[in-house]
């Protein structure tokens, strides 16, 4: 079997974690089964009550209490990181999931919510068939030599500029 | 009502239609209805197949033959290309759908199989609720100037180049 390429969407383009929805989306049509971790976000989107009522073999978890994006992080942030990665390290090596996407994960690493080290140490444990999605702003040089794709979802122009704010069902 | 936005995802990086499907997921979430018009193609992919069985809030056409990528288009692959506009520019102006998607028409314009000025006008005469979202590389730059939001998927890196090829539930 051919080992699961790693992607990273990074860039302050709109369109990352949605791409690694719609990835999943794909996946599940091919009858592929996906788990969904968010880091830093703590909300329930429209696109996680989309998933969780229609898409059954879509799995989505958050690790975020989504409140330190205009503060420094505090210790619960990272824990509720670290935690994360635990289970996401167990998740990737359960050879149970074709697709696993940790989004918002290079934010997570911006922030120091944990390390490169331990992050790819998660990742390259994964089972053989495991594609792996990294989604986040601030992708590290490092991670990028590592991963096997790399999109850079870069801002043209954006609505907000305009003073548009954040729509349910187009933004979250 | 605030008037529906006009998003461009182009670029030559992995992800522009993979985000229009995520964010029609997310849409759908919402309880919004979406028309997902894809031009130039007409295969059924993973994430058609998906959205047909899963999620019935979201309706896919598709307008092309799907066969000329390689070589010229033929007066069919424009004919194709004119009908679904032509459709599609109702769709955009029949107040039903939230969230109107143009998969590849910037594609189909760079094969001239329609023109900007025909494709300017079903998105302009679009209901007032209506968000479009429009694809694929080589968006022109009098599109991009029109647009509310641009986001340029960049390829940094990609596995193609390693001699992997499209893999159903990822790629297709």
């Amino acid at each position: 079997m051919m080992q699961g390429m790693v992607h990273v969407y990074t860039g302050n383009g709109k369109g990352k974690t949605t791409a690694a929805f719609g990835l999943s989306l794909r996946a599940a049509g091919a009858g592929k089964k996906v788990f969904f971790a968010q880091f830093v976000k703590g909300r329930t989107y429209a696109e996680i009550r989309a998933v969780e009522k229609y898409l059954p073999m879509i799995t989505v978890k958050q690790y975020g209490l989504d409140c330190f994006i205009y503060n420094d992080p505090t210790e619960k942030d990272i824990q509720a990181a670290q935690k994360g990665l635990e289970e996401v390290t167990d998740k990737l090596s359960s050879g149970q999931y074709d697709v696993v996407v940790l989004d918002e994960a290079s934010i997570a690493l911006y922030y120091r919510l944990f390390s490169l080290d331990n992050l790819w140490n998660a990742i390259s444990g994964r089972a053989e068939k495991t594609e792996v999605i990294v989604t986040g702003r601030y992708a590290p040089q490092e991670l990028i030599d590592k991963a096997d794709l790399v999109t850079e979802m870069k801002e043209i122009k954006h609505y907000y500029s305009k003073g548009i704010e954040a729509r349910e069902g187009i933004e979250y």
